[in-house]
């Protein structure tokens, strides 16, 4: 088989495994698919390993130069594991099974994050081939990223002396644009929870009961209604009280990206943005924090009426932080908000999911300059942009607590790669593109 | 057969028909439960036709008293329609496949209303095998009262010459309590939407827009927490306008019920009541209109969290009204009052369901007393109660209409019976009940 074909065939069987991680139903996938990279690993000419772990494992691979003495390491993280996805939340085919159309492939996980990932394991296995890489290599490839890494930092501290290194590289950001060259200096935190209220014991006839038995439907609109004022800003107290103030350069930078509110408008296609006044909506999602309701469900849902009173509503929420916010903290001030305005009408339940820190870290200094030289190389002397993303990678905070070191930040997706959503998509061009940039920065990093 | 045995046996099979209404799936079923009435009728001695809508099927079965010459007609109406029904509602077995438990029945339809028009047609069934029944009969049995009797006025202009009666009889509704007779001398009527709004074009991930983007939960959770001000009144503009105050003496048999808050708030299994200040709960019940979310849904509801930031959300509404609120009126009100809050971060689309007239009728004048009278020999001499029930039944403003007949609503339901909720039930005595205040009720009505 031709290189590009045979590249083409194991991407592909990459997103073949439906490695939802939150579903536990899916554990047999994610574990089938740890395999699979052990093995892709291995044959690379790579030491790799199975770190198991109570939930999904961690595929750790490592690589030397022989006989190469002192020299500098770098610590590669990806993630195997994806966002779910049906059919019916709009997907136009299987979501795994991987399609190529107009020179991008649709596929869950095609960007986010097995299509990153995978292009540096691209890099590596041909600096491998052809005699070795700039440096020392070390893959950390987890199954639990979408639900919080919740078991990685275990895995980090039990194998600190295995993974020491000099620096981090992820690439699961968002470049600024096609062929814009991306170093991202900045994530936001997220702090997760579900709110879950019972009113009535059961189901009840509305006729017969409305009116005087409240609606937890009803009660759950009002709470959640007030998680925001009018300007669009959390209500919570407490919530703005650690928020960082960016400095006069970043909001430059930001403008320099040239992504107007046009344009994210158009990306999103949204009838019109919203938000707090005072900043464009780069800066919005870069900059400040949210309250999101990404789901919610009560009552009935299918064809027709049904006048039915329902027992039980509920709702998922996520709030994205930006630096000094802790995620413990905001969860337990929004959880101390909610109980105090939950009235005596109904019973609720909160609970936690995952949090995260946000990240920031100076592109000015350490290997700040080495990344930005090699994104350059590789997108042939393009001007390389400075970003703060919006998502969420809490592996860089542990990486910094764990390990000691900074994390460079080099994503390979685009804006409307549609992560997280239907129809998610990662130019096929880009996994050479990729493996060129991991190849230049490994080089840059070992001058540095 | 032992003629109880041989009475259950066919009670059970009219409840196995899974005839939900609101699906068009189960048009068949609906079909074939038609059919099988259509037979029973047959084999009471009573003429029986089905008649076609562009709908379910509507069953009309009469007899007269041969060589009676003039005397009283009364019109029984029921339906073989039921509401939606899913294991996973909460049911503790299949809802199409009756159980018997401690004296009640329990399958989807037990006591709505199956249970109850099954007890009027064992009244009959007997009364013509002794000789006949006190005065001539017939019944309309229909197959879309819980979607809003669409079709059936069509049936009722098309038949008026065959349908011609002196009042009209339903046993749809509550009793006060078991063993508590009661006379219902008003309905709730009721007017239903759907909003759907829409704002992104696709699911989005909550980190890359979140901010920026405006999510359509969020809009949803604000425009219906904006239907109740801090008292739970409905803030839509003109809504209370058209609606009329009790009489005293209404207040004072509402009182006589005897039905206290705590005793909803038991049956109801709700941690504490609520509702418009100034009036019992049986009162906001019977006498106040409401604003109530039947459903409500948007973005990821699966296991665990998933960082979405949806494309749509979406609410099923029905208001319960009083006379003299009229359905389109009100429908046309809560549009209005949506669209103008609504802001133009969203797309909003308005779908009219179902609407139904409330309903007043004196039960001191015309046959409400004969009702009365035959109330308290069905149940050995036992006070009657007046009552205000909640639900709707839009059919009796459309007899009124058409027929020009009052109806009186001798209901055989119990405030516990969960109709539209899981586990409905309803006690088989009472079809043995039923059966005797047919008879009666035929009896008075004749002499009156």
């Amino acid at each position: 088989m031709p290189l590009l074909d045979q590249v083409r065939s194991d991407y592909f069987d990459f997103l073949r495994f439906p490695t939802v991680s939150a579903d536990p139903a899916r554990l047999p996938s994610l574990r089938d698919c740890a395999a699979w990279l052990a093995e892709k690993f291995g044959a690379m000419g790579m030491e790799a390993e199975i770190a198991a772990t109570p939930g999904a494992p961690v595929v750790l691979a490592k690589w030397s130069q022989p006989g190469g003495g002192q020299r500098r390491r770098v610590l590669i993280y990806g993630h195997y594991d994806v966002q779910p996805a049906e059919r019916e939340d709009g997907w136009t085919g299987d979501p795994f099974e991987p399609r190529l159309k107009g020179g991008m492939v649709v596929a869950r996980g095609s960007t986010d994050n097995k299509g990153q990932i995978f292009a540096h394991m691209l890099g590596v296995a041909e600096a491998i081939k052809e005699g070795g890489a700039a440096t020392d290599v070390v893959f950390v490839v987890e199954g639990e990223e979408e639900v919080g890494s919740d078991n990685l930092e275990a895995v980090l501290k039990a194998r600190k002396k295995d993974l020491r290194c000099d620096v981090a590289v992820i690439s699961d950001t968002n470049m600024a644009g096609p062929d814009q060259p991306t170093l991202t200096y900045g994530l936001r935190g997220i702090a997760a929870l579900e709110v879950d209220l019972t009113g009535p014991s059961h189901d009840l006839h509305s006729g017969v009961y409305g009116g005087a038995v409240v609606n937890p439907i009803k009660v759950l609109t009002q709470l959640l209604a007030g998680l925001h004022d009018d300007h669009s800003r959390v209500t919570v107290p407490g919530f703005y009280k650690k928020v960082r103030k960016p400095a006069a350069w970043e909001r430059k930078a930001a403008k320099d990206l040239g992504v107007s509110d046009g344009e994210v408008r158009r990306q999103a296609g949204s009838p019109a943005l919203g938000g707090e006044p005072g900043y464009t909506a780069i800066e919005r999602i870069g900059m400040r924090p949210t309250a999101e309701i990404n789901g919610i469900t009560g009552g009935y849902q299918g064809p027709g009426p049904k006048t039915v009173l329902p027992s039980k509503a509920s709702a998922k929420l996520t709030f994205r932080l930006v630096p000094h916010q802790d995620p413990a903290e905001i969860a337990g001030l929004v959880e101390k908000y909610l109980q105090k305005k939950c009235p005596k009408t109904v019973k609720m339940k909160i609970t936690r999911h995952h949090g995260g820190l946000p990240y920031f870290c100076d592109p000015k200094k350490d290997f700040g300059p080495a990344a930005v030289r090699a994104l350059r190389q590789a997108w042939d002397g393009k001007k390389v942009h400075y970003l703060l993303e919006g998502g969420t990678i809490p592996i860089v905070s542990v990486i910094r607590k764990v390990l000691g070191v900074e994390t460079l930040l080099v994503g390979l997706s685009l804006p409307d790669c549609r992560a997280h959503g239907p129809d998610e998509t990662f130019p096929i061009a880009y996994l050479e593109r990729g493996a060129r940039m991991n190849r230049a920065l490994l080089h840059e990093i070992s001058k540095s």
